[in-house]
């Protein structure tokens, strides 16, 4: 958000609902939305981005809290629709500025928030609710409403106001066969839309995408065929929130007298959850200790791990590389049962190389159905437009592609055009007799997550990273006295990432040493910036002609 | 390559053939292949990798020459099949150790190669061959046979020598409505499979891909429909070398009124070979220079650009940005009639959400069949090994996973799985009385092309290149008196991509100084080295605790 582009709000007058998406328009990613009226907030979800090549050894990117963090006494509550990182990741950075924020949502998001915020030391103070749920948070009323997704126990909310009513999904998609049964609740939804929605907040990841989803339990078959057939060891990998997925993978292992043991920190943890709170239903006796799996022949085994996406770190990864205790070899099957995220392409088929190399069948996206989306598709979107007739559609959670999509699926059901409005973060959104209109935009950019610091890296450092991964740099050291317009040590170069060997330098030290000399000898009044800029401008156009590179110069003129 | 896995292959008797795959084997690009018979060489391809993530900086990467670089003068001729980069892009580099090496080709592949030879100021000696002609180079019998590709005038290789013979297909698709007629010659593949065909290196591209790819026509219909219903203007992008699918759009503005605009200067000059060398054939009147665009109304304007890679520099993703003379708006559509490389997703992304941003409709792959590819799927490669019936088959072209993909085709079509070979870059294979065998294993590393330098970037330049990336970088400069033990200047610290205010550094500084003097002070044997170890230590763990980082620490010190 260039600061031009930012136009302030007016000031909102009481009964007047205003929205303001912080995170999650124009992304897929760090979702969060604020509901404000007659002065107090609502937030509803608080999660990370992941960064890309872009921002190059950022952890994490996070929603900008400035929007809101004078005013955190005013929040009401945090409801947090699902589990997912990208709903729930940003929780603790906001907690640790506010820690008693009351935290609403369905059994299992809280489950794994309070996990998460344990890692923090963090406390939490929250709220169990269940579909068909009604809260007064402030002068909120939630209503929670059942929806299908790819973790269990999501949750829309609908939430009314004196100003008017809103119905936010989170991420949903409507699966007629989910394996808990547990499906996107469309009588609740007829019953919202007949009492009037003003507002229609929905999730666009796949509004691009014609027709509808498939059914997640189309893939057991799959799963059970390539287990059935395999000779030796089956290796899943998965998203470790995916618990219907592990409970197809379950199923599939029992039915072939096969052990599964979860491997990956990450699986272990959720599956612990998710089979405590009786999400996970796991066959008697079948897990067994990753530590005990040799003892068992290799037919007989099925691991269980993280790394679908190719992350260097990960299990799945480091058996690729031959570097984890489990060694992949001929005759074992690794099924990839997940989706592949655009820019994650290069690492997801260096593993399945590696694999493959090492003697294993690959069983992935492209030659089998291992993987169905989480998120509602157009033909599903359609639906819910046509069962609630929203007064005005504010297409949430996706890159501008999607929410564009989005939009004209609202257009399409009747929405009117006038009355869709596409939004990016930081939009302001005020809801007033029926009808929304953007009437300003605040900041809303990026806060990286970087090491120990939040918010301190600076555009700047991750430009100079970029400069320094794509070029290197050159350091140039030189001590010199003024007094006696000599150099007392130096130049010396220190170079990393182009031209290490110091010999590349030897014709260039003694012009760098000139320059400098003539510099102090020529006019006293140089200040030791100005030396340096002498320097930079020495070796730069000299490694640019030579070298053609451009690699960040770093001088040092010491005065003694 | 790692040293230890090298297995120095026996020496080659007379009346062997062997063939060394320098590049193409493990990865889609930089295809090369030498074959060797009684002392004298034979070269198929000579292409360029990309580089991605894990090499930043890296302008191209090279086949590794130095197998053949001693025996340049035994080389009888360098064939090329066709004119992509990935085929000739490193004959240049080639051609700078020995510049008179005869080049074979069709009539486009050297009207491409001549352009390039020519930017890099070198002659080349070439002989023109087209389909059906039979060359003898050296020992050689080279005989050419017609292929379809996702470039005109691609050529496979039929090589007989009095070990046996070698039919090599280059990069091919058997389409079989191909725009120019000239289909992938199976009556001469049949002819060639009844002579005998003793190793058949073949295109695993798509190998991995079921049935038959879809043929280019098909695309036309779909270009066809969206310039007929296009309001205002069109912009295609495409690869600057699919002549054919440049042709379609010309044909698709033809048709409805519409004058077209080269946009890129790889599309302007290879339009302009591919013009005068009669590939592409250019209805009356339909060119108009990219700056007399303006004068049109924007309903009779197609652009023709490059940048469907999404490729920051290039014509499209400066359009997306707002800043390239063609202002993108409200009403234009884009098409992206390319495939989407993998790895290159983010940017293409980027730009079409800059675009959509900037009100265009975006048509690509998504959400229209606009791109097929240029690779024979499993279906049409299992044709050319029945028609072929090759006693050995060794896959070419392709990941790992492709060349498996590919040798399976060849088991299951009756080669003896014995005799499918799966190789990699460097192994040698030896061919004698029909039978292929792997016999040893050389050198076959990536050579990288960085700025003017070639080959001399080193993986560990590489190595600092990612961690300056990912970490940046701290250097701290101090200048000591050994003799007096004490510091006369700094320490002055230097942070880039990490910390750069500062004050961060101002509680460490002190402790440096004092360790510092308290190494030179207690032993005056310590070598700068050491006393640098000192600094780097001190400043490191410190770093590492406060931050939770890792820059790539330079301790520099001085000594006066």
């Amino acid at each position: 958000m260039t600061p031009e582009k930012l136009q302030t709000p007016p000031k909102l007058a009481n009964g007047t609902l205003r929205i303001v998406p912080l995170g999650g328009l124009g992304e897929i990613g760090r979702n969060m939305t604020v509901f404000e009226l007659n002065g107090k907030l609502l937030i509803v979800d608080c999660g990370v981005l992941f960064p890309e090549e872009e921002q190059p050894g950022v952890d994490l990117i996070l929603p900008d809290f400035s929007y809101i963090e004078d005013r955190l006494d005013d929040v009401v509550g945090l409801v947090l629709t699902h589990g997912h990182e990208d709903h729930i990741g940003a929780v603790p950075y906001l907690l640790r500025q506010k820690e008693d924020i009351p935290i609403i949502g369905s059994k299992l998001t809280l489950a794994l928030v309070e996990a998460k915020l344990a890692e923090h030391r963090l406390n939490a103070y929250t709220l169990t609710v269940r579909e068909g749920d009604v809260e007064q948070l402030g002068q909120f009323e939630c209503e929670f409403v059942a929806v299908n997704h790819s973790i269990p126990d999501a949750l829309a909310v609908f939430i009314r106001t004196e100003a008017g009513t809103v119905l936010h999904t989170g991420d949903f998609k409507m699966d007629q066969l989910p394996l808990d049964g547990r499906i996107t609740d469309l009588r609740h939804f007829a019953k919202l839309g007949e009492e009037g929605v003003d507002i229609y907040l929905s999730d666009s990841t796949n509004a691009h995408i014609p027709g509808f989803t498939t059914p997640e339990k189309e893939i057991g078959p799959t799963i059970d065929q390539v287990i059935s057939k395999a000779q030796r060891r089956v290796i899943v990998a998965s998203f470790a929130s995916h618990i219907h997925r592990v409970q197809q993978v379950l199923h599939a292992a029992a039915a072939h007298g096969r052990k599964v043991a979860f491997v990956g920190r990450s699986m272990v943890r959720n599956m612990s959850i998710a089979k405590q709170l009786g999400y996970l239903e796991i066959p008697e006796g079948i897990l067994i200790d990753l530590k005990k799996v040799d003892s068992l022949p290799d037919h007989k085994v099925v691991l269980m791990s993280t790394g679908s996406q190719g992350e260097p770190m990960a299990a799945l990864s480091r058996m690729a590389n031959g570097d984890h205790q489990i060694q992949v070899g001929e005759g074992d099957t690794v099924i990839l049962a997940s989706s592949l995220i655009p820019g994650n392409e290069t690492g997801v088929y260096r593993v399945i190389n590696g694999l493959m190399k090492l003697g294993a069948d690959v069983v992935h996206k492209d030659n089998a159905k291992v993987h169905v989306s989480g998120h509602a598709s157009a033909g599903e979107l359609m639906y819910t437009y046509n069962i609630l007739k929203p007064r005005n559609a504010m297409p949430v959670h996706g890159e501008h592609r999607h929410l564009i999509a989005n939009g004209k699926l609202a257009e399409a059901t009747g929405v009117d055009p006038e009355q869709v409005l596409l939004c990016e973060d930081g939009s302001v959104v005020d809801l007033r007799e029926g009808k929304a209109r953007k009437v300003g935009q605040v900041e809303a950019g990026y806060v990286y997550v970087d090491g120990s610091s939040v918010g301190e890296i600076t555009d700047s450092e991750l430009k100079d990273r970029r400069t320094l991964g794509e070029e290197g740099f050159i350091s140039v050291v030189t001590v010199v006295n003024r007094q006696t317009g000599t150099i007392i040590s130096g130049p010396d170069i220190h170079a990393r990432g182009v031209a290490e060997e110091d010999e590349v330098f030897k014709n260039i030290k003694p012009k760098i040493a000139k320059a400098l000399t003539e510099a102090i000898q020529d006019n006293k009044e140089h200040t030791t910036h100005q030396l340096q800029q002498i320097v930079r401008r020495t070796i730069g156009s000299w490694v640019s002609r030579k070298l053609r590179r451009k690699p960040m110069i770093v001088p040092v003129v010491v005065e003694t």
